[in-house]
């Protein structure tokens, strides 16, 4: 089999973005013990074609055997080292409210490798306070605990008011990616990569496929 | 110009899914007072080309006028229309943990018309606790508040073990849209909508970003 890391440069964006798909239905699959599924059970499984099962997973090198199917743990291990999953990220949060306090507690994020090790607020009330055991600190500490603790990921979790200048700050102190939840696209460089979760614009779309399904 | 409604029918997807960011673009441009503005500034502020913009807006019949530009306002709001936020939608929330508190205490929500009306949660500790004025009920509750109070859009903030019963519940209660925070896929009648938000698969995409990034 092809050395997946050479291949994966060229990956199609729409691919990348159905692997975790992907990864996520091999992780049940793994978890109630099926060792082996054809293309046709997991897109009957999935509600995708056979076919685009079978294209997807060739831009890889292809992980199937005809008249085998896939090893369903192989191939779920296979695409977490592609996603990245095989190594720990070390994240910090910016923003300790609800939404910032639901991430950290989420033990899922923790299973596959991304760790909280701090926490950030501007908010005087919730310094020192912990969540799942790490403590919130003042914003003052972000640049040298960034540097210090080699992280990787901040995610943030601030009203749009404040991200642009946060985001400068972390540009500045070598974080590598940006989870952002404030509503607006930040202007970093184009070394950090930045992945947006835009509750609002989600919330926008379902509500037009419900104005769309009315007047069917 | 031609009627919107008429012509929304055939737009596609990726169209649709770029809605949301020209509709926040055009109330932040409204916002700083900004009443008119040509396609290639737009592009400048957005980050997209021109053309794709132009291309865009014509699929609505077209809102610019050579030489003029987009009117701010009244682009903003037939964008509004389009995605169905000329209307109120009603919400329920299902889970009341930190993620759940978080939606509903964002104002920005009630601002575009998605008004929380019910929350639910299946933890007796929690039933009775007000969350922005709006108590906690107990999930015997769900069924007749959904069908007296004509609920639009239930926000499921539950883990995956209970949601397919609950998009159970829901579908026979007569819910048309279901914003769905919980790790999975949602078998559901075709007649409901269903928008997913899996923050995990979010956070991969994020992880395979930096580990692409690493190796160039």
């Amino acid at each position: 089999m092809e050395s997946i890391k050479e291949l994966s440069k060229e990956i199609p964006q729409a691919v990348i973005s159905r692997l975790p798909r992907y990864f996520r239905y091999l992780g049940e699959l793994k978890d109630e013990g099926v060792t082996r599924i054809s293309s046709k059970e997991l897109s009957n499984l999935m509600h995708v074609t056979a076919s685009q099962i079978r294209q997807d997973l060739n831009q890889f090198g292809g992980f199937g055997q005809q008249g085998y199917g896939y090893n369903v743990e192989y191939l779920y291990h296979e695409i977490g080292k592609i996603l990245g999953l095989d190594k720990t990220h070390k994240l910090i949060l910016i923003g300790a409210g609800n939404l910032g306090q639901a991430l950290v507690n989420y033990m899922n994020f923790q299973r596959r490798g991304f760790l909280f090790c701090g926490i950030f607020d501007n908010n005087p009330a919730l310094c020192g306070k912990k969540i799942r055991d790490i403590p919130v600190q003042p914003m003052e500490n972000l640049e040298r605990f960034v540097k210090e603790n080699d992280i990787d990921i901040a995610v943030l979790t601030i009203p749009k008011t404040s991200a642009e200048e946060v985001a400068g700050i972390l540009s500045e102190c070598g974080i590598r990616g940006i989870w952002n939840f404030a509503h607006c696209d930040l202007s970093v460089p184009s070394h950090i990569q930045v992945e947006n979760v835009h509750l609002s614009e989600s919330l926008m779309k379902l509500s037009f496929r419900l104005k769309s399904d009315a007047r069917i």
